[in-house]
């Protein structure tokens, strides 16, 4: 670990005020490595700046003294997107502090919020507004806006809202010289020039680091409706997607898959979990209707939508959600799948994209794949089938050794993978690429596709100080 | 004008076949012009390449002998972002005959169209199929693809669908040096580096040739209600589009405003323009809602909001469509006041978003100013109020001398636009930037956002071949 040349550390203390520059090892610790503990890195210091300004004084320092910047929200990343390399050159710059809800305002529905804002604090903000922010993902209690964009979260509500990206009207962001770029401009319509907001979320903070954004909300729905379904399998899933879909499709909410092995799973390993159908089934689907009205219009959609299911044969058996404690019960079991499987030993996960009309084929193929390639092994895909990202899981043989088992998973990953990129898919829907990924960018994203990104990088932040080792691979 | 080298006539001529490259003055002149007359430029040459390979190919041989290349689709830029400049150096590439519509999936709700397929042909194509394509622009019957995605086109639709950019889900491009870029994937979720596509859209041809496009559709609605609906002013125009919104924003459609005095011309100056209301007010709403369901329900819909908009005050009168050709009379009402205020005398047209909460502001200080600066002048204001695009128009004093009024355009357009900028608006809301609105970029988006611009235009196109004069004033 290097240590910060004294003009640096002077003036970093005085541009990040007492508490902003952490430098004691023990006060680092928590900021060096990811929460996966996949990454263990090093940092001439932390910084935690309460604004804007002393953000963009701290990265203008470092572009300075060529210090490399790794900005960090929440910390919840899954491919180590916001840890810094084990050089120990960097500084990290935390967003925690920069943590106000500015503004909530109900005739444009938007939400003026600074990085450092967990996206549930957002969502509460924006509930108690008596409005709602459409973005659901399994860290928000962690997870912060500033990262929530700069990695274009999406999660269980993409199919109704879109991802992160859909919801961004105006952004903030200290660029790598340490120059602000304000484009937070709360306009549906503004042809003006080249989409810089867009272009910075997703980009895992290659270009500068995120510093507040303006929020598109929605109305709060005032009613709810979920269904479990059994299902034969995910042909009959996504065609009761489209029944609902070509029905009604601003009512869905949520729309996700099970599979009968990974139901099983959480069914026999949770303990306070219960299937609430008569019988297992090959596959499940979870969906759930909402809508800013009350009354029983939604309902009524259900019901018809699953009568004709029935009729069409495409459901074998369903369940009403009767009381929100029942639709949590139903929420619990889908929620459960990551720790049911863990329950059952090693297992080897997949974050994969593909298009919808080709997830039935996926499934069919990349578990014949696996299944021939290790007998025994046990294939439990899950996930938003109603936006093509499934969870394509694998659990280790029932009594098998576990070590063994995940020695082989570079040759399990590489066959879901080869599958999901003859179907034209993705091998990362939400996760990023980070520093875990970047050596599938060449063979995924070549070509004239990641020169231009490089080309951007470069133009954007030419001594590449921005997050370095993230996205891109070593030239 | 320059002439052809003939190594590049001829390499020209066999890469884009016969019919694929026209030389002859009469023959070029169609594509030298924008549509409003605005620019007259010249060209080397135009060339009609009917597939990407050809295109492809084209603008290689181009950046080997540096000549530059104008983009032009359909030929309807508002901005004369499509028309070459004067020295006659560049190539102008017209897309119209890559005009296939290659695929549409009704399980994904996609569908692949080529950059010359006009975006009439594309919504029929969808509708063919069952489907909607959200997307709808008063120049959609000439209007190509590449050229929508290129200017990221919004339209009356924006309100509920978002612009061009919302719809977009995989783009094919050829870069400046003849690379082809190929995202062409059909992916809800994919997060694996800088989001190119969205780069490209809105980025008016300067920094590569949109050549195909994967869109999102729609289901088609099987019920659609109209209202229009008479209001004291835009605040209560505002009012009446947040009631409508808080009970079902998905309904929305389309929300249109026109003042009372621009509905007077109309009702006056178009021959079968007539008014279904009883008496005239200071402002009007056309409301439509619509629904992939059948049955009443938007009909019940519509009557309880506008109830409820009477029982507050907001609404005086309402009327809503009983046929279908009661619901284009309505629509006609909203059309025609371009020409109606055309048939007025001369007029100053400005295309300008501000956020929805500013809009009664934004309204009543323009008026006061225009009025201020010229007595008797006619504020004329409508639009799409719904995503705060309001084409706030001024119509010469009656009985004043038009080209008088016309030579103080500029004062009234900089009246209006200093307040658009006090109010964080846009100058151009749906139109772009073209060559007619360069001069506005560094006043509105200069410093750190357009110094961004200019570097990824600089990585991206070194050479400067790409569209040149559009979007960036001269350096």
């Amino acid at each position: 670990m290097t240590s910060l040349p004294p003009a640096l550390l002077d003036a970093l203390t005085k541009a990040l005020g007492p508490g902003g520059l952490l430098t004691d090892a023990s006060d680092m610790t928590p900021y060096l490595t990811d929460w996966r503990s996949l990454f263990h890195g090093k940092a001439v210091a932390v910084a935690r700046p309460a604004s804007t300004a002393a953000c963009a004084e701290a990265v203008r320092l470092c572009a300075k003294h060529n210090v490399p910047v790794v900005p960090q929200g929440g910390n919840t990343s899954m491919v180590g997107g916001a840890t810094p390399d084990e050089t120990g050159h960097a500084l990290v710059i935390v967003t925690s502090r920069m943590n106000r809800v500015r503004e909530i305002d109900p005739i444009d529905n938007t939400m003026v919020v600074e990085a450092g804002v967990t996206l549930k604090a957002a969502q509460d903000a924006a509930t108690a507004a008596g409005l709602m922010l459409p973005l659901s993902i399994s860290s928000e209690g962690s997870a912060e806006i500033g990262g929530v964009l700069a990695t274009n979260a999406g999660g269980n509500n993409t199919v109704r809202y879109g991802n992160a990206r859909e919801l961004v009207l105006g952004l903030e962001a200290v660029l790598p010289d340490g120059q602000v770029l304000d484009v937070m401009r709360r306009l549906r319509k503004d042809n003006t020039g080249y989409a810089l907001r867009q272009l910075f979320i997703g980009s895992e903070g290659t270009l500068g680091l995120i510093t507040t954004a303006i929020l598109q909300l929605q109305p709060k729905p005032k009613s709810v409706e979920a269904a479990l379904c059994a299902v034969a399998d995910a042909k009959g899933a996504l065609a009761l997607f489209s029944a609902f879909r070509n029905t009604e499709p601003s009512a869905i909410q949520a729309f996700e898959f099970m599979s009968g092995l990974s139901m099983n799973l959480v069914n026999t390993l949770i303990p306070d979990a219960s299937l609430p159908l008569s019988e297992a089934a090959p596959g499940y689907v979870l969906v759930e209707l909402a809508s800013p009205r009350e009354g029983g219009a939604l309902r009524d959609l259900m019901e018809e939508v699953l009568g004709r299911a029935f009729e069409d044969g495409l459901v074998s058996d369903a369940v009403l959600a009767e009381s929100e404690t029942q639709r949590l019960a139903f929420w619990k079991l889908r929620e459960e799948h990551a720790e049911a499987q863990k329950r059952a030993g090693a297992s080897v996960k997949n974050d994969v994209s593909v298009p919808l009309s080709a997830i039935p084929t996926f499934i069919d193929r990349a578990t014949a794949a696996c299944e021939a390639l290790i007998p025994g092994i046990r294939v439990a895909p899950f996930g938003h089938i109603g936006d093509g990202n499934i969870h394509f899981n694998l659990v280790q043989p029932e009594g098998a050794d576990g070590k063994a088992f995940l020695a082989r998973d570079h040759e399990m990953m590489d066959t879901v993978a080869g599958i999901v990129k003859e179907l034209g898919g993705s091998f990362s829907a939400e996760h990023g690429v980070g520093q875990l990924k970047t050596y599938m960018m060449p063979g995924w994203r070549g070509g004239a596709e990641l020169d231009m990104m490089r080309r951007i990088k470069s133009a954007v932040d030419p001594e590449g100080i921005m997050n370095p080792g993230k996205i891109f691979p070593a030239a």
